[in-house]
């Protein structure tokens, strides 16, 4: 089932889709996902959705995150190794590292089709075509046998990235804690995480390291890879970030991007850029890059 | 005034002190003081509490942390140059630096009094007796001269950090990446971001870089510093996150800590442990550390 949150005369309301091919939209209520997350939808085999309210068409709505304020943005490093190798890093190997998680602020998180305002603090921004999964069951301490038990389902995800940020004044960079620090800012200007349209609900997803996974930008291709292509799998991600933290309902983790980003040949994002992203059977992401606003 | 929340017949609510010598609250309504920081507790001088419904005693009700979710919870490393030398570091020239931002996800607020769990991962948990900011006004592009306007108030808190993790194999330490993610997951674990028990609306705090925070271990003093000595005031730090991403009402940021942490002697935490944490004016923050959870 492909479940949506989407704006439909001015309010957020969540449904699933009816038919695709006509974009029409069975509605389920009032407020995001979350309470159909809630009820199990995505982790309990028995949860079916209620009878909708009504259908409507594609001109009445306008997708949202399928989350529009995820409890926990968490997204992962350096998790495909030809990505490693781009940037110029030895291949990983596996058995003795940990996923390198960070996190990104709920002001990340941006609507399937919205602009993305290039941030006022770089002029390096970058895309990554990521595969979002969204955290349906809360669980510490998960095993990796039962991670995916605990997953809602999967979006298509897009982890824009600041390969550098100027704050407007000279800075003394001899210290490798600034260029760490920079490199996590760089993570977190307003829209940055941009997800969905659908969250694909993990009984039609039998194997998330089984998914095509492609970027364009202006329909030029720039990304191309598998899921398969994972250092971690999604598994032993949710398994692994349970160890440090509760995961909760809701929580969305980003998995990582394989080779293509714009740094690995110096390609940046411009105003007026339109990135796609597509993983197969999870449909595709929009957004459009646009000037900086004007300071408030 | 000191705003609260606080937990009373099971449901969370939130008030004000009314006579602190007594513990008496007089009680606002229900939820947490996100309704309060919405109305403008703290940034609109206007601003005046409505009637209170009843007043309560101590025995009737055990405080929360005053936002018991922060829509972000941002802290800074690095902020006070005499923890700066006691981990080590040469001095930080201010003008050619940024803050050190990171942040600690919604899991990880804990409320005073509560128990904090020894995370499995780490055998070195140590304390940072920490000045919280609570945003109550949003903002992007704040300047620094304005930045104090956004601050509804401020609570007593610790940035309780794992300063090694430990995931059960042997790992490729070699990588200087591999220090900085593990630096970042010390920060998460469940309960490692306690405050309050007051939220003290900034009119009550008419200069935040001249108070006096201390921290003690079981009674013994381990940190006795001043606000005075932040490397970033609460106005720049408020000013310079707001250059990287939206600022919103009940974000908090916890402003660094001075020396004093237990990292600088190899002093760790232990079950059994309570640490205290005061700051003039805001009250005393005390938390007990405990076994770990066993595995859910």
């Amino acid at each position: 089932m492909k479940l949506v949150s989407y704006t439909r005369d001015g309010a957020t309301r969540h449904g699933y889709v009816a038919d695709e091919a006509a974009g029409t939209v069975a509605e389920l209520g009032d407020g995001d996902l979350a309470a159909v997350i809630a009820a199990g939808a995505g982790t309990d085999a028995g949860w079916r959705p209620g009878p909708p309210s009504a259908t409507h068409g594609p001109a009445e709505l306008t997708f949202r995150a399928p989350i529009t304020r995820p409890t926990k943005v968490l997204a992962v490093a350096a998790n495909y190794q030809d990505h490693v190798a781009e940037g110029g890093g030895a291949p990983l190997d596996k058995s003795t590292l940990a996923p390198r998680l960070f996190l990104k602020p709920g002001t990340s998180v941006a609507d399937p089709g919205a602009d993305i305002a290039l941030p006022v603090v770089s002029t390096q921004v970058d895309w990554e075509a990521e595969l979002v999964v969204v955290v349906g069951r809360g669980g510490r301490d998960i095993p990796v046998e039962k991670a995916l038990d605990h997953v809602a389902g999967y979006a298509v995800g897009n982890d824009v990235s600041a390969r550098s940020v100027d704050y407007g004044y000279q800075r003394d960079t001899s210290s490798p804690a600034v260029g760490y620090f920079d490199w996590l800012a760089g993570k977190w200007p307003d829209g940055f995480a941009p997800y969905g349209p659908y969250l694909v609900t993990a009984d039609e997803v039998p194997d998330p390291q089984d998914l095509g996974i492609e970027l364009e930008v202006n329909g030029t291709l720039r990304q191309q890879g598998s899921t398969a292509g994972m250092i971690f799998t999604v598994a032993e991600l949710v398994a692994f970030a349970s160890r440090l933290m509760t995961l909760e309902p809701t929580d969305i983790i980003m998995t990582g991007t394989p080779a293509g980003v714009g740094a690995a040949s110096g390609t940046y994002l411009a105003a007026g850029d339109e990135m796609t992203v597509r993983i197969a059977g999870l449909g595709a992401l929009t957004n459009r890059v646009v000037q900086p606003n004007s300071e408030r």
